[in-house]
């Protein structure tokens, strides 16, 4: 895959990881206009809590983005802090920018410094390597436990120009309700300010990156950041787009991507090897329909049941009745695919076989009506096999 | 195991389960005072509804106790509560006392109607092997997914005399956040009224069960129901023990078998191999204690990192961020047994191979200092492995 314009990226080893690649970069020789949204977690790592000041002391403007895997550098005190600004020192000299124009994001253990000293060695050979196509190396030189890279595109029409959106980023890890570092970098070669991306990256991830880890549930080293390379038409003096035009275009054309983003991470879940395709309607209100989702979205024993192909929907049913959330259990209904399950809160005549086929899917859609309103939740979840115990139970060693 | 006075017990096959006992039945033939807490799931079973309207109705009095395994009986609409009335009404006739006197508990797959038919013709039996010493045989018949049965006693002074209490359970499953279904009978041969007993049962469950299954996450069916054989004084025209006399002692023992039960249960999650204790405390108010407590114990990353006996505190401590908890990042201190993993929010100089030590034990105790009040919470926790995937993506078949 190639970047958009404005966009060069390379993946090297720096040596944190053995024997794989785990250094990123992605450089904006032109500088873009930049856009964030990160964990929620009260513990936030060293290269969260710097770059969300850079990114306010440089007005969103951003030239390059180093990411390493292998190590997340997360509760790590001021000798974490201090990695990482080194990190950032070394890209600002070879990039020839402000500090305040590189952003970092580390994934892998918490709890261990980063050993920038390495990360600062590798550096200049990823700055050799820089290319548009150089997202596939950088693709996976992100990764921790994920099985395999996760890179998406789509194109829109901006104005009277073509415009192209690349995303990149790394998951796995059971995305709930403890979500393993999620890491998305979204490029574009449209020209949008800092703040119009914001709103736009609000909405998508809201749609996305959100509706798989639940509001709130974050790991300490969360980032999605969207970039656009393209100068803005003011500093062209060439107009060239009404204000406001594309802009719809654009956004689906982001959501898409970070739709697609989102999915992969599920998919790639540790372990898994299916997607549940949640969705709650007919509740009270967003905070109902969500209290129920999540409930069922986070279920181990949903999860497992999943895993095994087996539509016991009790468990589901189980899980709604302890979620908090408000609903009479008489005008609940469940649907695996178009297999009605439970209607009016009891079970419906449907052939074992019928739903068992649903649930052996790769994508098994369910659909909870709790028929007390018109609010609505749709949440992402994959199943809890073996391997989700074997990467898990032994990830440091 | 022997009961105490006043109390008969058996278990039988009924042939709701292949080739085990699944059918449990206790009597007091002389009746016994009495008092329950259930589930507040909302999806309550047919057995718990009708329990609970049992109790109210005769006053707290109880004759006998008909429990169930194999199957719970859970959102089965009516046809659930017919034959749940059905054997209600059975075991009357036979041990020929009011239908609210009999008390009904079922535990297994949800969905399923009880096969009411296989547990009437299976309880003339069961009446016919009633003995003091059944009670082992009980503490089998009521097991689904766990390993062993769980029985627990204790002796105390209650005024002039020496009472005993006996409890059994059963639970397994994942008993955070997805409760299977616990069942715990307590028996007891000192003289106490219902309100007594609810009074006293209200506060061993809030210390044990409640502890190892946080607030609200219970499934359709849990029960835990406490029964006094002997006749109150004022029955009995002796006077005998002062106004209070004893009751000190009686709550503690009560304390003490429920909390020896809850510690089986949790050993006995499925596919457990050991037991995080876990107390978090310096909490701002008991919510934020309960809210970290409920977090870290849920984690499937933290569960799978007790599996592999790895001290990777990191997930714990991005639990505790994400739980919603009130702290100050500054003041998290953590610590294993007696090792220091992490003080004032950094982490702390210690072994790795005496932190492995601790995390290797069946006993894992856990100390989460917030550093900012004086609420705590206590709770147990196991560990996720891989029999509980074997055993839950394979439950229903």
């Amino acid at each position: 895959m190639k970047l958009p314009k404005g966009f060069l990226a390379s993946g090297v080893r720096a040596g944190i990881r053995k024997k794989r690649p785990d250094l990123g970069l992605i450089v904006a020789p032109d500088g873009a206009n930049a856009a964030a949204v990160f964990t929620r977690n009260k513990f936030q790592a060293a290269p969260v809590t710097l770059s969300k000041a850079a990114l306010r002391k440089s007005g969103g403007r951003v030239k390059g983005v180093v990411i390493n895997a292998g190590c997340a550098n997360a509760v790590t005190g001021r000798e974490g802090m201090d990695a990482a600004r080194r990190v950032r020192e070394r890209a600002a000299e070879l990039l020839r920018c402000d500090e305040n124009e590189i952003f970092v994001a580390s994934t892998g253990v918490i709890g261990v410094v980063l050993p920038d000293k390495k990360v600062r060695a590798a550096l200049p050979d990823a700055v050799t390597r820089l290319s548009p196509g150089g997202i596939d190396a950088l693709s996976h030189a992100i990764l921790t436990t994920d099985v395999g890279p996760k890179l998406a595109q789509a194109t829109f029409k901006f104005g009277e120009q073509r415009c192209r959106i690349v995303g990149v980023a790394k998951g796995a890890g059971m995305i709930h309700p403890n979500m393993a570092t999620m890491l998305a970098f979204v490029m574009t070669d449209a020209a949008l300010d800092p703040a119009t991306l914001q709103r736009a990256l609000k909405e998508a991830v809201d749609q996305s990156f959100n509706a798989i880890s639940v509001d709130g549930d974050t790991s300490t080293n969360d980032t999605v950041l969207l970039l656009s390379s393209a100068p803005l038409p003011a500093a062209r003096g060439e107009g060239g787009r009404r204000p406001g035009e594309g802009l719809a275009d654009f956004q689906k054309a982001l959501n898409k991507v970070c739709r697609d983003l989102a999915w992969m991470i599920v998919r790639d879940g540790e372990g898994a090897t299916r997607v549940m395709e949640l969705e709650v309607r007919g509740a009270r209100s967003d905070r109902d329909a969500r209290l129920a989702a999540h409930a069922i979205a986070t279920s181990p024993l949903v999860k497992t049941a999943l895993h095994g192909g087996d539509p016991n929907w009790g468990r589901i049913l189980a899980a709604v009745g302890r979620s908090g959330a408000r609903f009479s259990v008489r005008k609940v209904s469940l649907a695996a695919g178009n297999v009605t399950l439970v209607a009016n809160g009891e079970p419906a005549p449907y052939r074992e076989k019928d739903a068992a086929r649903v649930f052996a899917r790769e994508r098994v859609p369910i659909t909870l009506d709790l028929g007390g309103g018109t609010a609505r939740a749709v949440v992402l979840s994959c199943d809890l096999g073996h391997d989700y115990v074997s990467i898990n139970a032994d990830y440091r060693s």
